[in-house]
């Protein structure tokens, strides 16, 4: 049965109006007493699995589900091996280099050399700075970047904003942007080479939702 | 100021606790309503930084909290740069090998050759399957480790498990240890070697507290 792995948290109710509107119904996900991670749609023809956002590529790419609903930013960082398809439009955040508004620093090329940059995203920092050919220690975390220039930890941060809400309570301002993200669909290259379940189907309908809605 | 970087979730209660009964009282962070991540204790004298338990080392590390308290799995995964104080005997859980119930193997020797291992403790569970010279890949997840063998992406899990609810409830059972974990103080190397801010002392009283509670 084809499977898609959909992305807990910020991206999930739309993913799943995306797939409501070519047919396939997952809106049991949304219920907030569901405690269900896998769920058969009312056609019995597909598979929904529910994962954390950075998890959505790994099913894709061991082939554990044909198709896959992730931010553009896991994309970047992870590098998995799978298929971009398509951009959905939808989730638009930026990834960015924020530091505090009372500082002097305006742009990447005003911090410090051995300068400290904290982010969840290291990778993607790591690869910033080392285009801008700037030394910059990496300093990873898991959350609240935002209290790394606040503590005097690091310099900045390297961050995913949306609003912008957080780094304005945090007394931070974005100095540069690394790159927007918005949902894509990924695939499986494999069974999207050989259409394994038919996956090229659902994928122009998928398509064709997408060109109607602009 | 003296810093104690401590950890959100299940650690934290007990953490505040412990500090409460040598004189520090970090008890609004126990608050629901509260969303402030750092909080002067009411004598002026220490400063409490709340942040997630895998960032707990991080700033110990760095020297942003001269105390830290966090799982021994953690450093154990993490292998931060942090002098072990304590163990608080507090947060006893241990890292476990599982696997489905219902198939047949009983030990991490049964598992096939180039088998597939899913964990968020990657290290640990590298580490572990080296030393046991089995040639194992190990798939990185962030969340629902139990789905790796509920989907047939990976024959086990490496996971930390308390109660076990989690893995019966899916099926799953323990078939080795790789070590049990309690919460431990730290404290940066630098600092707790020239007793930055009197911390020497608030050791001694934690320490005495410990030997007092057993």
């Amino acid at each position: 049965m084809l499977t898609v792995a959909l992305p807990k948290g910020e991206l999930l109710k739309h993913s799943i109006h995306l797939l409501q509107s070519v047919g396939l119904d997952f809106s049991a996900f949304l219920d907030s007493g569901n405690r269900q991670l896998q769920i058969t749609d009312a056609s019995g023809t597909a598979q929904g699995l529910l994962v954390r956002a950075q998890d959505v590529p790994v099913y894709v790419e061991y082939g554990q589900a044909q198709l896959g609903i992730v931010g553009y930013d896991v994309l970047q960082e992870k590098k998995p091996q799978v298929a971009q398809l398509l951009d959905l439009k939808f989730g638009y955040c930026r990834m960015s280099v924020a530091v505090k508004a009372s500082g002097t620093y305006r742009s990447p090329l005003d911090l410090p050399a051995n300068g400290r940059v904290a982010s969840k995203y290291v990778n993607c920092a790591r690869e910033y700075f080392q285009n801008l050919d700037l030394p910059i220690e990496i300093i990873p975390l898991y959350g609240s970047v935002e209290l790394g220039p606040i503590t005097g930890m690091s310099e900045a941060i390297v961050d995913l904003v949306s609003t912008g809400r957080t780094l304005r309570e945090n007394g931070l301002i974005e100095i540069a942007t690394l790159y927007e993200s918005t949902a894509r669909l990924i695939a499986n290259p494999l069974g999207y080479r050989l259409n394994t379940d038919n996956i090229g189907e659902l994928i122009s309908k998928l398509r064709a939702a997408m060109m109607a809605s602009v």
